[in-house]
């Protein structure tokens, strides 16, 4: 593991990290210099031979610490690498490496290569966590439950519907990173966009094509990115889009984990995390027992907005090349990605195991009565009263059975018959069971589950 | 103009601020509540009279003032909005007003129709600012420029193709609001996202329909908004939807605003900004004419990305609807549409007025000699001595020219014939102007153009 | 009210809009230009009577959507508010209005009086707030509450300690604030932060003084601001002082607020918020009472960091004046203002009128029986049977118990007895009372009412 | 090097990454367990044996890896770290490793560690560069510069007076990062923050004192940390005070980086960067010499505000501790620790190198002839014709003068003439070097060197 993740919570142990490690990021930029190579070949700009001498080199003739001191001379690690790598093939293939091309060129190729990396395994785990979520939306379609507005009890909801929230956002996130997936660009323009080092050496090699937009596609096609239109060094389009992507995934995740950290509150108790040796422990209380993967998802979600920022505001940069904007994308860029990546793993497992206990959710929407179908009684009482009159009324007597603990229903009767109206608890005990004010929720879960599947087969 | 915009350069004066004043969003909430009470007349759960009468009341019947003190009370304006509703119509119509509605449902599909008439004004101008750019690139297909990386010269580009690098950027922000306008969808949940009061009203008015997802269409169709699969009070996809297509509009606006400075500054001096009376004038200096729209786009640019970052955050919100999180989102979404929509504003008349000097660009590049074209020299150098020398030798030689103010072409044949090879200024000064070393940067500016075309016969 | 709120529940209702609306924008400009005129008058650089007519004029002179209109033709207000402002004094004393001075002279200095005016509001919110605290900590020094870390019941802590916990940050919160209260410095530099004009019109004058540092020092002093040692126009300190402060506002009174929120969560029903008319009230659940304050301060605390991080980015501005950097600081600033200033305001409501129910605290301790002082069993039996195999053994007696519903102090003692270890209910149970597993809680507790009242008394 | 920095520009190759290092963690929290167990043995709570056993392991008995792996089972390193500290030492030991503490406690006070050192280095290197300033200002007083204001040419400066422009931010951080460093307190809290587990080891093992806030003093004595008032899990002051210093730091060398850019650009070529070996070379361009140090920390000060919003946003983190909240903060810290770390290496770095080319300056202050000076000549004007029409007529002939290239001063005296005035050019001439034209500025500067010269001596 390249940086270890000890103070990384959201992606540690999870394996997102090998993917954009230090020494992934070096064999994304061999791939490049390879797909470089084999394209002016294929053209006749180069030796075939000169290619795959190059496509022969392996990730460990390049000395990591010495690419970071690079970084530092020349603001880039590219410029370290092509000497590294010239190093390592023979001297006549070193003539060939790296013709007419820019650090940015292989840098932005080998990112977008990164990013298609993690962004399939991303899509892989909101597969997997769109599915387990599907599965227990169905299971749970009419499991009755609380809902709750301002942390406070509302109106009855169902546990399915629930679900339904986060799977509609899983779906919603899975949508966004297969497009970002399948429209990462290579990227090729030379020093300053215009692919002329690319031509000039063509020329010189008396190739009748090679040097311009064919190069473009070639190139694109070896790496199996999408060609670009234009060079993007100073459109960065390509990275806000897996960007935003990214945040989604945090922002999407971090909603079904939070609820899931409110349900599993010792007080609420209604849902319960998937158990695994030693997870939740604490170093010191042997009663607990955490909502540990909840907990890193939040965390990722907590940081996925600012990072994306960070890339937002690199699209504003001056020149052909910026003197810092292009700089302070990569690592931003690849923590977008573990966190994102991490928060999935986590949300994968966690959809897969967790445990939903509807007699917990039954206890606590006692906890409020028959005050939880307010609402109702309120619309049933309002043709017969005043809608204004019968919140009023409504809003007096259930503060007055919160205090007292009578029941509601009895209290409203009461009241009603103060007022002059005959009406029996029998009359308003009917709207007063939680079980049948659920309106379309069973619906909604349905709806849900046809979108899951729609797109689930459209995979 | 309802905050004036006295602190907020990003759009004061553009009148954008109009289109999302308090007073457009009372009108919006007016128009939400008509919306809910058509559709459930249509359904005949309420009286057509009733609907009508909320539909006649206007703006001046709501108190501005007291809808802030409510939102104090109640923590949103929609409590104290409902009761100057219900107090504007006459009794009997008061019955019907905001029918098993809640307030996050009049308040998020009033959002929605602000940022579909924002995201409509902004789609006008940046495709103004597109055909702008579109002349520009084609008149300076062929100007010659030096390109600029890390702020240095780099190579020779054409101005044409940095004026394809906006145009592209200008493009892709177009597809991505229009997408988002296209897509804003209609608010419809009631208490806790279940639609159940909705439905209680409809049995109790003893309609068929008119209180299930058959109401959602409806209401959605009332407002010309798109019908959600599901409500969505807790899944805020359609708020950041919106707001990463401002934060576009922001990055790709940005880009071509710094652009602009860079080449606007007294040394640069390559463009020009319309004039306009007592635009860019300073309060004490009489010969400044200051790039001030590429400012004011620069200063939205520098806000969005943090407050879109605000808004990702609020995706990660508790329960059916959050003690803080929902409330986060209106003014930073606010804040978005007005600086995004004030950017596309000051970018289509930047565009439109924009002016190059081809003579100043071609004196610039004198300045850097034949040394703008030493990346050309090296790939005709490389194949004769080798890459690695090649390359000394020109950083050498380049060297030297700089510091003694020789021509670089001369000092190479020296340096050349130093080192045995029988070389003749005539030889490499065939390769030394930069008007031959453009690479494929015409091809690429007839390629953007073609985009331009293709996309605005679409629209 | 300028911006009326109904966007924004972190500031509305609040009164703190006032103190930062257009108008008293407006009126700390006429403060500066005056303060300006009657320090020149002061050195004889221009006569008393214009400095008395330029204090004589009055906000309503001021066309504030004119002003607005001229930010977008110059970037800034200061043009057009000083064209407007010589139309207001007579021709005579025109002559002498805004002599050597520069917008960002009078924009920054107002912008500081701004500041200054909104601390003053927030410390005496702050003090309000930290007061309540200390009354409501040290009322309830020795109240037994469950702990509760990563959403599960930890150990027993007291109330008190909560309360103590919300005091310090306040107290931190007071300090930083009122220390960029008294630091707020005047904005003098002109034209490009060298003073030259207003050296010249001195000399002009035949003034002896009054161009130099000792102007800048007159002005402040006119202003009663803190004396710059250095112009300030492209050293930002004294924005991003006060925007840190700010943001620990919202940091701070954030943590009191989400707190407040999870004590108020209907199954936990720890703390009840002040009540007052309508508050906490839904549109339709007559139920309801929704933890309105602590959610308004929520909303405030989710924007300020982000609206911070704008602030700071600006302190990297090109030159000696930005384009696009300063003026991006106003607004965000502005808003920072407000929203810390409201939430100061809603916290030191909420902390004034807090209910405790030390009744439902204990309630919910007893939830999680003996486990909640399992930390201290494993204490009591690691001497007496090794750390690792008390941790394992509490452990699995926890989960038992937790499932079983069995009192963990008799199943302990069972697994001790399987053990071998002669040890009865009573020996362990004297270990099992939350009420004497307190710590330093109270000691904490009385350390911070120290703090609180040195503090305090040093105001 | 842990991380290497291939991905980060803003430290990589400046050895800052090794202070916070995942191997520098784990000495940190071996430091943190030494501490504890001394205190304890100093108070009798365990044996001084024990102690030393634990004191004497070192980081090689530490599995990293495994300690990722714990992360994501417990959301924390601590727990595996404990576990491995437990099995290196003997049995007898093992019993006292971590007696009564809690992750927390552990992982904060390793933080306070790692902060200080970084800002150790980051005082000296901000030192080393206010040194370097404060000699480039005191040679450059009265070097002749244009100041530049939105881009453009605005009046005279000195390079002096930008250079203590930097120094004062430079100096501004420095008190900042030694406030900072100096107040970096120790964490012991226990389980929730009550010390309870202490004081029952205490207890248990009959020392009279040793379980309370005593034994907070006494361990953070042995870190040389601060000792705090009362445990600050959910208090997060310190965790944002470092924070601001560091986004201080990055906002304060980005405004010297960024101006150095701006002057290193081609056409300015006012200054050039410190060289080294290599240092500045593109891959391909043999005649580029960018200005790598300025890009290196311009993209440092790019990402700081933004991690700094994360630690902002923690602040607000429920309950004890939270379930997200604190988890988000370590890596963001670390990021913002290597970043300001790695900006203030490298600006000491430019610092010391940078040279300043007076001629240039000379030549590009030329650029504009007199219309530099058109405020002063607008001072000059104004008594005698009045200020609104001397601003208009210096606008007319500065706009003609830029167009003609004829000299301002005389198409001044020509419209004067015009207008009646008998002015010659050698009454308006004495008014146009801008070599007189200077205001304040080398006062100013010998004030901040003043002031260079005052904190100096006091460190």
């Amino acid at each position: 593991m390249s940086d270890h993740g000890v103070f990384s919570p959201g992606w540690a142990g999870t394996g997102v990290d090998d993917l954009v490690s230090a020494a992934e990021f070096v064999r994304a930029m061999l791939a490049v210099e390879t797909a470089l190579a084999r394209a002016q070949a294929k053209f006749g700009v180069i030796p075939a031979t000169a290619a795959e001498a190059i496509a022969a080199v392996t990730a460990d003739a390049i000395d990591i610490d010495a690419l970071a001191e690079g970084v530092r001379a020349t603001a880039n690690p590219v410029v370290s690498f092509v000497a590294q790598l010239g190093s390592a093939v023979d001297p006549d293939a070193a003539e060939y490496v790296h013709r007419g091309c820019t650090s940015q060129d292989v840098l932005d190729s080998a990112l977008m290569l990164l990013c298609r990396r993690v962004l399939t395994r991303i899509v892989d785990d909101l597969v997997r966590c769109a599915d387990a979520l599907a599965a227990l939306a169905a299971r749970h379609r009419d499991t009755v439950q609380v809902g709750r507005t301002l942390t406070q009890h509302a109106v009855p909801v169902t546990f399915g519907l629930k679900v339904a929230t986060w799977l509609n956002l899983v779906l919603d996130a899975l949508a966004r990173c297969r497009a970002a997936r399948d429209s990462t660009p290579a990227s090729l323009g030379g020093a300053a966009g215009t692919l002329s080092a690319y031509a000039e050496y063509a020329t010189l090699a008396g190739a009748a094509q090679g040097g311009g937009v064919e190069l473009m596609d070639a190139f694109a096609a070896e790496l199996d990115l999408r060609a670009p239109l234009v060079p993007w060094h100073s459109v960065r389009t390509p990275i806000v889009d897996v960007a935003s992507a990214l945040a989604f995934v945090g922002g999407a995740l971090g909603k079904f984990a939070i609820d899931v950290q409110v349900l599993a509150r010792t007080e609420i108790a209604e849902v319960v995390e998937p158990a695994a040796p030693s997870r939740g422990a604490s170093s010191t209380m042997p009663q607990k027992h955490n909502p540990v993967l909840a907990t890193l998802i939040v965390t990722s979600a907590r940081q996925l907005p600012s990072y994306t920022g960070i890339l937002y505001a690199s699209m504003m940069s001056e020149d052909e090349r910026s003197a810092g904007g292009w700089h302070a994308e990569w690592q931003p860029l690849r923590e977008c990605l573990r966190l994102a990546a991490g928060a999935a793993a986590n949300a994968a497992e966690l959809a897969e195991g967790l445990t939903a206990l509807p007699d917990r959710m039954r206890d606590n929407l006692a906890l409020t009565g028959s005050a939880v179908v307010s609402e109702r009684l309120n619309t049933v009482l309002a043709p017969m009263i005043g809608k204004v009159a019968a919140k009023a009324l409504l809003t007096e007597v259930a503060d007055a059975a919160a205090k007292s603990g009578d029941d509601l229903v009895v209290l409203l009767c009461q009241g009603l018959r103060q007022r002059g109206h005959s009406v029996t608890e029998a009359d308003l005990g009917q709207y007063a069971s939680p079980d049948h004010y659920l309106g379309a929720a069973p619906v909604l879960v349905d709806r849900t589950l046809q979108r899951h599947q729609a797109e689930r087969s459209a995979l």
